[in-house]
């Protein structure tokens, strides 16, 4: 039996198919709607992440879990039905972290919970002891005169207010390190990039910058350094003693793991979902980004469950190593930059469990009136309509940067920065309600992408991405 | 100026003074409200306990910040001019912690975030490795079959579902270990005594009984606990490691540091306020028990800022090590133990910051109407009247045991057990509404108290707490 909402949508479909053949057939819209409400009372995407979390858990790119999760992925796409399943190689430098340990020695000592950042360099087995020097943020670093660093350890204290400052917190992450070389500092640390008030460091890539020393780099947890501030108010000298065992240790290599449900009619051009399936040592990456991974098995799953043969393939990119420089995305982009014209549409999802709140596409006009008819299906949902300026997903951004379609589902991300990078970033975050509406959004999107009658635009030379504004 | 609060006060006040001098004289009552309405107001519990976490931070027993904490109290209890400052040696066996690590081995290995209980001795060096037994509660330990435990490491798995649950929850802490040596098996892993769900362990004490092997015991998070569970329940054996590095190093002093504002009619007779000064080592001791400290630091010394001058003494005590034991507790009551009469009131504050839901005393009846009278003045800080069977926390429970007047005020612990024994119990959770409004409680009270026109009771033999009711 239908739904109430199904049938307000049947009425709105059977409007729709007075139109020409640039918008999607009322069978087919009336076959999304079914599988909205199929969709959104299922439970498969926390299943799938509850297995990956308790089955594999912590999956650092080249580290212990590694080669584990690609098995895991390969396993599950086979056991869920699709059609093809295979991986990609996916080679880059190893690091691994070592031990961590940071205390105040003076004037108030007492031990601080930190973590190395990812990339880092280790400390001397001493470890590395010096007077710290607080800016509020990466700027007021940059603006400082050398001789107020030179010889101190460097403390970013730039608070992250909420889940979209992230861009701008994190480049003191990034580049501290190397500002704090420039100008004669000997080790950095950073109040995390995170908007919880509990004592986790969180970690996350930094880079060095070429020509200039490289140093050690931590976070301490929002709690610690609200302590640190709070002693360096107090007017005294305040020394930190810091040691850290990251080092590089030649190349890994991981996969990219794919399955691919084969379409019916144009089985060449691909809906390409994903997430990325390595996540950072501390947690389970449940929210980062297993979360994106499972999202993405399941919608191609319900899709199939549902008995929808879709006209183009759907394929689901599980990403190696998203977490230290979108190198799982780059590998794809390389191995795949011949054919970008067959990458129908492109989204990935990399921001927690959801819900999506948005979906944005990034499309030729001549595929709007189709956006519109996926945004029509999905209000239901409680997905507003966005702009045509989507964004897919760092691994996916590479490929819009290129010219390929892409979707920006924006997810709601309001306690994702809480939890990300951080040990807390664990299964029994995930509430199954968020989760499935998200899976249930990314479902109709893929299938609706798969029966569009029109291009989106793909490698046409008509897609260009505005430029990014300056930060 | 009066306030409206005061003014209304001061009617019922009126009324009171015409009763028999078994109650509290008008003027002691509108001295009362007035200092109720100038402490609501004050920020200096907060400012103290910030002084505490930051210039001492952790302050575990025998630990390397114990004698900083005592110093510290002093200094701070001679800078709130307070009229007499002195400490009282507390010598007790002193534990270390060691290292902590755990890992899942098999059938899905992955590192746990575990920590030692309290007075565990540790394990061999190469770690204890055994397949995990579940219970979901002590209970059902003791009720199990022997050759169900033998040879494994049991996994009690009892979750506390709210604040009122600890002391049902904690007897897993406490006995687990020797109830496992009692059938056999080689160490405990408990699931954290804690209500939060994020990725801590919650340290706290465990003792051994006579005549059975010491086994290793340790917690892990919630976080953790969610996750073995889930691995125990697809029905392989789940295989723990784990190692330990806590360990007995003879004994240590500490003290406890007392403050006297000294009284004005009868200086021997005083009121007993308290918190405890030690803290589990892992976070820095703000909920517990730096905020008693400071709570009831601050109370004293806003009667005297406000000019009152109390009939009996009014003494603070910043007991040592409590969480190992209620030993600064014992201590005090043996060093005190012939002169309990002359303890007119007991209460300690041992449950975070507040706010103080209720008044509960342990008097004579002959004292009850100044109880009343308490009850009345606090009513506008939204204190209910509560029963008289008070308890008067840890350390001075073996006051009441043994016939002192008592008082319980209870505190709004809803949120006490998130942090409790864990690295998150900084200064950051504490919001200066609460912990002031706590103060302000103390504060009346303490002084109503000591102004009583009657005694409640200690030392006549009158005062005998009924028995426990059995869990």
């Amino acid at each position: 039996m239908l739904s109430k909402t199904s049938l307000l949508g049947a009425a709105i479909f059977f409007a729709f198919s007075a139109q020409a053949a640039d918008t999607l057939s009322a069978q087919d819209l009336q076959a999304a709607a079914a599988l909205r409400d199929a969709a959104r009372t299922g439970n498969l995407s926390y299943q799938i992440l509850e297995s990956l979390t308790t089955e594999v858990g912590p999956r650092m790119a080249g580290g212990p879990n590694d080669a584990r999760a690609v098995a895991w992925a390969e396993a599950k796409l086979k056991a869920l039905g699709f059609d093809k399943v295979w991986k990609e190689p996916v080679t880059f430098p190893k690091w691994v972290r070592g031990e961590e340990t940071a205390e105040i020695t003076a004037p108030f000592p007492q031990p601080l919970h930190i973590t190395s950042l990812g990339m880092s360099v280790g400390t001397p087995k001493e470890g590395v002891t010096g007077e710290l020097v607080r800016f509020a943020n990466l700027k007021e670093l940059v603006d400082a005169p050398a001789d107020k660093v030179r010889g101190k350890i460097v403390f970013i204290d730039h608070k992250m207010e909420n889940d979209h400052d992230y861009g701008k917190v994190q480049a003191g992450r990034s580049n501290g390190a190397s500002e704090t070389a420039r100008k004669g500092g000997i080790a950095v640390i950073i109040r995390s990039v995170g908007t919880d008030s509990h004592r986790f460091p969180h970690t996350g890539a930094m880079r060095y910058q070429p020509n200039l020393p490289q140093l050690p780099a931590a976070a301490m947890s929002n709690s610690d350094a609200d302590l640190v501030a709070r002693m360096i108010a107090r007017g005294k000298p305040v020394t930190l003693k810091m040691t850290l065992g990251g080092r590089m240790e030649g190349t890994a290599t991981s996969y990219n793991v794919i399955g691919e449900m084969t379409g019916s009619e144009k089985p060449d051009e691909y809906v390409l979902i994903g997430g990325h399936l390595d996540s950072w040592d501390l947690g389970t990456g449940a929210v980062d980004d297993g979360a994106g991974v499972a999202i993405t098995m399941s919608a191609a799953e319900m899709i199939k469950r549902q008995g929808l043969k879709p006209k183009r393939s759907i394929r689901v990119i599980a990403y190696a190593n998203e977490e230290q420089g979108l190198i799982g995305g780059r590998a794809y982009y390389e191995a795949h930059k011949n054919e970008l014209q067959k990458i129908h549409a492109a989204a990935e999802s990399d921001e927690g469990q959801g819900p999506i709140l948005a979906l944005n596409s990034f499309v030729v006009p001549a595929a709007l009136p189709v956006v519109k008819q996926m945004q029509e299906v999905l209000a239901p949902l409680n997905v507003k309509a966005g702009d045509n300026n989507g964004n897919p997903g760092p691994d996916m951004g590479i490929l819009k940067a290129n010219g390929v379609a892409s979707f920006g589902l924006t997810l709601d991300g309001h306690d994702y920065f809480d939890l990300h990078h951080t040990p807390d970033d664990t299964f029994d975050k995930i509430e199954p309600a968020r989760i499935n509406q998200t899976a249930a959004v990314y479902a109709v999107f893929a299938w609706m992408a798969a029966q569009s009658p029109v291009s989106f635009g793909s490698g046409t030379g008509q897609l260009v991405p505005p430029p990014r504004p300056a930060r």
